[in-house]
């Protein structure tokens, strides 16, 4: 698929995850996709943990918010990880975070060119997924995915209602001409 | 292009910068890519500086390091800010630089797509830039990258030396089964 298309396809799908198992071809590219991202330097700091024991994934969904036990059913959970001192930091900014979002959209495009849902999630107890996975106190949990294929016969019919509900700011709010200006810029 | 030739063609090309000028239509269909990267609570905390004004890139890139006095003929320059404040903060982590790199690799991956050199860095003082585009106190400038047009007849032909000289960890240093395991998984 174009990239363009697929950026325009890209959504956030966990009420449409089947049990289905995904090929493991399929896993590789997506991860693949995070470790050609580009970063700081080259440091590369994106560590992921690639959930598939069922125990594993039973025990760790717990720590996941009310909303997000609908991962439950999920083949694979990712769990993208780092350390702050693995990448560059400026002025206080640190920017782990800001490359390892590079790599995750990275694979979130990967998977939804394959038709695999990703949805990206935050709103778990990061103490209980660290304590679960056995992660070293230095490393932060950032977000976790499943990967999962749809209920639906193709992921396009699985994201058409979502998609036709997406919103965005508009383009003027987001963007300044040559200089920051405080007024929306013309 | 397929989203993963694109994602395995992305690479870093201030080298190769021309003057000649891009058509708006595929500046726009890059910011609008990056308007469609998804975000903590759909909170998109991305701003965009488009500079296009001789005057202002040629202030602003001595705000840059010297590797990077380079990208002086590109005919724009990105210069990607965001708030804290505008993106969820959870256990002192900073989301919005997460964010800003989701939309950030999107247009990359645009550029790519439609034969733009894109080229993001960090390294430049921030309290100049900040000065030169009128970037408001609370607000951080992130990251910049120019726009521009190989000096070669193709992205293709401009990359293939980058390419080929590209390294990245071996995917069993980034990954982890099941669990964190210290010692490189099998």
């Amino acid at each position: 698929m174009d990239t363009l298309d697929t950026i325009q396809k890209r959504c956030s799908l966990k009420a449409h995850i089947s049990k289905r198992e995904i090929e493991s071809e399929k896993i590789n590219i997506i991860l693949e996709a995070g470790r050609l991202a580009p970063s700081a330097r080259n440091y590369q700091p994106w560590r992921i943990i690639v959930v598939q024991d069922r125990k594993v994934i039973e025990r760790l969904v717990k720590a996941f918010s009310e909303s997000n036990q609908v991962i439950i059913d999920a083949p694979v959970i990712l769990v993208v990880c780092a350390r702050a001192g693995d990448d560059v930091i400026k002025n206080g900014l640190e920017y782990y975070l800001f490359d390892v979002g590079l790599a995750v959209e990275n694979m979130l495009l990967a998977a939804t060119e394959l038709g695999i849902i990703i949805h990206q999630m935050t709103a778990f107890d990061e103490s209980m997924v660290k304590q679960i996975l056995h992660i070293p106190e230095d490393v932060r949990a950032l977000v976790a995915t499943p990967l999962a294929r749809p209920i639906e016969a193709s992921y396009d019919e699985a994201a058409r209602e979502r998609l036709s509900l997406r919103t965005r700011k508009d383009m003027k709010e987001l963007l300044h001409i040559n200089h920051w200006t405080e007024a929306e810029p013309a």
